[in-house]
């Protein structure tokens, strides 16, 4: 390193940054951990502004992570390997990892945006308990134009370094807030005319449905136990993607493919 | 542990299955490794035959996998901690294991159903690399039933510990085989009637077709780059997903939820 390189990082932020795998310290800091260039990169890339990034490190040798962490070199540290090790939530640690800022939403999208929205599409995840999953999906969401995610309690945090992750960069793209009960959510949202649809084995088959709500909630279960009793009481849409042949070979499909195959036909028109 | 529990796994055999992370060993000795009780017990109820499970690992205290795997009594053994961490590919490994056969899977789908089918779907990987993705796209393709799945050579090993987890048990329900090159193979399905169907960015909003051929491959392409160059000169129809708004605010769709997409309208009529 040359006296111009970056500075290491101190033995108190990395232990700082390390408890960043706590939903505990993330929720108390306002942080998030993102590990993987390809990951760090595309929320540099979609962050809403700079002060969003707390600090770039990168391991000696990162040379292209280097190259790009150069404009936000007052922000960038170099990490050693047992630092990255540490920092890492994986056996195979990468070399490159940032901290950022969480953003704060409001829980009201119609009012958030200041007016009432005419179209207005919404998906709610029913304690999906895989960080992977629920990456998967905010992704998914963004690309279809969801207004807005609601997460259960039970649903893996959204700032989870694995859920991070795999939302590949869009975590700033996208609306999310978390509620204690869903079910009382949803029976706010449906008072402000949203319809509720819920994904279930028992449902109907989605593509007899030939028309949907401009105001949809959509809901997702959980991977082993599908929606909640209380959700499926009160939607008035309970649907499923049919499977061919008489006998499926396999029990169910996984639950971010199924939230894409609907909200593909349910929000693009 | 009573005299007549289970036995502690030989030392011998224990360093043979370890060493099935590796796809050399996989290949050399024709057997998996799958973790997880879930994981283990699916492949147990979709295995086609009792000899396809070579040895049910458990640890100490695990009731549930010790109570389900008393069928196979005598192929259940016990497990240290020590033996979990070295058998397991995770930082918190679980305490259940089965190593099981590789089935033979032959290259040619008509021939080896005996007859020419009239409809036949298949999915093609190239150089799709991550093997969550594989597992939970050959999941998928089991659910809406396609006939085959080829893999290029670039693409995940569909005995990798990790895609066996997301295929959820789908591994034996799925006739797969592998290819060296993925072009000559598709050349091939093309001169027994197939049309090559594949996904890409550039392609044509895969909704304005509204028939399918009824004998089809659906290409699916490597997580950063797509679909490769022969194969998209070669493929008859390029298909993408639309996204909602002018400007997508994600890059693109998860590769396992656009196969999910696709197959849900291309082969379930």
């Amino acid at each position: 390193m040359t006296a111009s390189g970056p500075a290491a990082l101190s033995k108190s932020r990395f232990r700082q940054y390390a408890r960043l795998h706590q939903k505990k310290f993330r929720d108390e800091q306002g942080l998030f951990l993102a590990e993987g260039f390809r990951t760090v990169r595309e929320l540099c890339l979609n962050m809403p502004d700079d002060g969003m990034l707390v600090a770039f490190l990168v391991r000696d040798g990162e040379h292209e992570a280097l190259e790009f962490a150069r404009r936000w070199k007052e922000k960038l540290f170099t990490a050693g390997e047992r630092e990255c090790s540490q920092l890492s939530g994986t056996a195979t640690p990468q070399g490159v990892f940032g901290v950022f800022r969480k953003r704060k939403h409001e829980p009201d999208i119609a009012e958030s945006d200041g007016k009432q929205k005419k179209k207005s599409f919404v998906l709610a995840l029913d304690d999906v308990q895989d960080p992977g999953n629920v990456g998967t999906i905010m992704r998914t969401a963004v690309w279809f134009g969801a207004d807005t995610v609601i997460c259960s309690s039970g649903t893996a945090d959204p700032y989870n370094p694995k859920t991070i992750r795999s939302c590949a960069g869009s975590i700033y793209a996208l609306h999310h807030y978390s509620v204690n009960s869903l079910e009382t959510e949803l029976l706010r949202l449906s008072g402000k005319g949203y319809t509720i649809a819920a994904s279930s084995l028992d449902g109907r088959d989605f593509r007899e449905f030939t028309a949907w709500p401009e105001k949809l909630v959509l809901v997702i279960g959980n991977e082993a136990n599908g929606i909640s009793l209380p959700v499926q009481a009160l939607a008035q849409r309970l649907v499923r993607i049919p499977h061919a042949g008489e006998k499926p070979r396999v029990e169910s499909l996984n639950a971010a493919v199924s939230a894409g195959i609907l909200m593909e036909r349910m929000f693009m028109r």
